[in-house]
């Protein structure tokens, strides 16, 4: 009979996680087994509670957790590329490996995921939030490389999304440039660091909240600004009238999209990172010109391999809070409540 | 006295242009007076006669035209970079050529060319359907080096304004892709060359109108379509479920819109060159993951030499019907009636 | 016992290649018996071949051809990804699969395949000119979709490093840009149609050989170049005195590299790809204004697909003689001596 | 009667410059006038000076300083976009304005500035170095807008040149890169802090000097390597044997392009921007797959504009010494024998 672990499971549309006891799995040909040392807690976690039983695409119960740090406990027949004993960050999105977008290692665009059933740990598969995960293959497996997997672990999804929305517009981040930050929780708070850290630009940062403005000047934003009827106006005030190049949107919702439009100055990205799904119209005349409006989705592998290498420069520090896996049931309730600066990490 | 000159003006809200004489305007210092030998009438051009009064932002009465050609005529005080006797064509879209976009070539998105009055030729400023045309500077200016002025003419628009949108979107226009040109006609005819000439890509025509589809084949397109309810369907058929990984409106109004974002594929751009104005709502999940979409104006002054030189390669050629400055009246009729195929050129 | 194929090695230094008898592979985990169908001939066998026995890094005898193409034989434990049966062309430069370079595609370029002693199957692992092949992972495996095999064998090198050095200098490469082809042989034969097919420059093609001149103009050169001591100064003719944008060499030695540096506009690419090592001297003063020069090596798995798909389109083609595999090894001394026109193939 | 002014010339080959009296140039059509605030010294007017008679391409006397700041004085007939009493610096690499590349606001490779003899000021034309300084476009200027005018003079050469060589290698300045800065002198301790701002890239710096070191760990180096034989060792060494992915070498004699060439990593940059002239040798297997080695000059237009916002928030500062017009013979003396920390800036 199989050993047992703790896992943190969504059992039932409505009702909100519990921890149960369940198999450890067994690593196949190719795989790898973790022993999981931190698993980042993310809103993510809280839209997909939120769906109704009819939309849910994923089965139930299912163990959470999309943001993976852990130990090799265990190689599959004929996994190489990592050791046993090498502490690893999990790359989430996971895809075929094979199609055009996973050739160019953007497997979170993988072509043939839908069809081949392919899903993330945590969104599908079973998640981080255990005492064990199983990965499909080594290379979803970042080193650590003497990272604090407490750091490490919100940064592979609250890091790599922001992460891969600013490289995205690196271009347009010179210096002489402005770049505005919607929302400052568990993305917004990386996304300022990462802007200071990789671009020369002026970062304003936007809340509704005062904890989060403040939370938004400590880790290096240059202006804050409540995100009110205002905003965007202050934003112009800031920018000799001009706008901003860059505008992150890390909640989507109706106000902050509204805002974001108002804020962009011709030719500027807007990304809308958060997943409220609000509609950003977009047309001839309905915004300066050019300015680019889309909405990203989690990071490349390399770009993960990049934030950790961020974090381990001293330039990129996630606002953490731990808690032991008994308490997750509960931790959830207060980060939907908005109770959590920063990110909320389980320690299994 | 002066000597006049005949110009097609408009002169009041509402009614049709008409052809008058005026005095042939003298070049000031860094200035050119250009002898137009070819004037392209443009969609815009209705568009600004379809404005009502009370948001008519330019002056009345103003001669008309912002695609034009010309040998030059005179040279004012200390202008040099042209010859007399040069054949050039004009960039349109005047910034203050100092600024940082401008520093860039991007005229067309200069900072402070609303503040300091700056409009192009025909759009503010007098146009090139004259027998003159007075340009502010010789940087305007792009040599033809022996290319027909009656196919330069709306290669600076209607060549430029396609090509710039082509060129923003290389990087995806890689062996394999799809691209989909939404209107095949001045503009969308033109583009499907470009693409042709520029990129490996498959290229998809869609028009509502029969001629337009037989053009749109006849000048390189791989597939046309109907643009009806089943277009979308059927670029997913035509590219295995996935979709375009461009796609260029150059009608932009609400039906062609919605088909534009329903042809996108994951990381697909979708330009929005037609200036019908709908909108096209973005967000997280009404698009594909990270779908771009933007509305560009015009193009660059480098690009505008760069699509010069392919027409001069023989790459694109505009279908063209040419008509003296004395009918100019009557065929703007025919034109928004949609009664020329590709692009009307006056010679005055 | 296990079953026996025929496989054309290198046994010895010095000596040509003799075709033998050896067991047939298993697939272990993870990995892809091939059955070959088609496998190209390329120079670097030529080199490999004319190394003294203190510089080759390979175990000898080993199996030679590194483009190759099969039919999917056989499957190991957990091998997912292919389907058995299915025609797949093989991406040569394999790399670890994990690292940052592997993790954007880019395993030519891996920064652990020396430490791990991963080599290109044919270069240094057994290769293509056998019955059958093995290969490590289905990642390395493109699917063909119906393109013929003997075509698509030389496109996985003499195709994959044309593809990949003209990608890099695309930006470079717009309308009104000239492009120079250095050696019109099995991959310069092949970059000719890239160009053509991929961008709208003007290809001028340079070789010493009248029969590789004419096939140059038959592929699609706009202008072909006795490759002497006024080669130079002819590009400079044909491009106003301002010389070529990208300069591609697929020779290397010393004659071509002095000449691709004479034929360089400012701020042009110049791609070394020919092997023979001659150097090419950079610094201030010695070459126009930021010329870049580069010496790439094969191409990315993404590039591969990209490849492929041109060839479906038609858009390229390669001009192959094909043989017996009994016949490969006077094959290759007839290739050695400049023989083949375009590309030789094994059918095995 | 003109009035006149003091300037600095060079008069005579192989003689130091000495101060004369000559006449306040007027400004023609499109022309500024300056009242020069300041001028840096640099190394090319030592390189300058060190040329032959025989070599030097620029008529003599000729009043030296390409970098120049000043306020305007004076607007010839018609000249638009500046303002009398504005504070500007000078753009120095003047093109025509009007070709390919000025179009894209690169003057500093223009392709008909040799036929049309334009040259920049202190390079052929009346410099900075005097009371007065004539400009030939308004769009040579940037205004200042409050930034030091001592500040703002290096900046406009050993601030662009540089920032234009970095901004280039941008795509490659990711998370977890290196960048290695030969010769921390008036260019080199600017490209530290350009490239601390701009990137998240490790700095390493090296030269021979002490001073110079503890200058580059004063302006942000992360680490710093005495340049001797152990220098690419040690760069090897802190990058886990890859090397660093950009190498900037502001010496590019024989010793300095040797260890650039010795510290690159696979698809590394190197940028030449040194004037002293040595080789570096490109081609297959001379150095690592996909190195790319260039020399550029200088930097465009838009350029220069970041590179000063760069300088009004604060994030790069020349290190200079001032000095009056009456000192500057011997201050070309001391600065040629190394004896400047940072830059010269003569303050007329």
């Amino acid at each position: 009979m199989g050993r047992t672990m703790k896992a943190v499971q969504y059992y039932e549309v409505g009702r909100s996680p519990h921890v149960v006891e369940v198999p450890v799995p067994e690593p196949g040909p190719g795989q790898v087994l973790l022993k999981v040392t931190a698993a980042g807690m993310c809103h993510s976690d809280i839209s997909v509670m939120s769906w109704p039983a009819e939309e849910m695409p994923y089965e139930l119960p299912m163990t959470l957790g999309h943001e993976g740090v852990g130990t090799v406990a265990a190689l599959g027949p004929g996994t190489v590329g990592v050791e046993e004993g090498e502490s690893v960050a999990v790359y989430g999105p996971w895809g075929c490996g094979v199609c055009w977008k996973c050739a160019q290692g953007k497997e979170n665009y993988c072509l043939r995921a839908a069809e081949l059933g392919i899903r993330p740990p945590g969104l599908g598969r079973p998640g981080a939030m255990a005492e064990y995960l199983l990965v499909d293959s080594a290379r979803h497996l970042v080193p650590l490389h003497g990272l604090d997997p407490v750091q490490a672990a919100p940064l592979t999804d609250a890091g790599l999304t922001p992460y891969h929305a600013i490289k995205t517009s690196i271009p347009k981040l010179v210096a002489g440039s402005t770049a505005v930050v919607i929302g400052a929780g568990g993305l917004g708070h990386l996304a300022i660091q990462l802007l200071r850290a990789m671009t020369p630009s002026r970062v304003i940062a936007m809340d509704i909240a005062d904890d989060k403005l403040s939370l938004a000047r400590e880790v290096g934003a240059h202006e804050v600004v409540r995100s009110d009827q205002d905003a965007a106006a202050q934003v112009k005030e800031l920018t000799d009238g001009l706008g901003a190049e860059v505008v992150l949107d890390f909640v989507g919702n109706e106000p902050t999209v509204a805002v974001a439009a108002r804020c962009a100055a011709v030719e500027a990205d807007i990304n809308i990172v958060g997943v409220a799904g609000a509609p950003l119209p977009v047309g001839f005349g309905l915004l300066p010109f050019e300015v680019s409006v889309s909405s990203p989705y989690w990071g490349s592998r390399a770009e993960l391999i990049e934030v950790l290498e961020l974090a381990r420069g001293g330039m990129v520090k996630a606002h953490v809070e731990t808690f032991g896996i008994e308490e997750t049931p509960e931790i959830y309730d207060r980060f939907r409540e908005g109770g959590i600066r920063g990110r909320a990490v389980i320690l299994p």
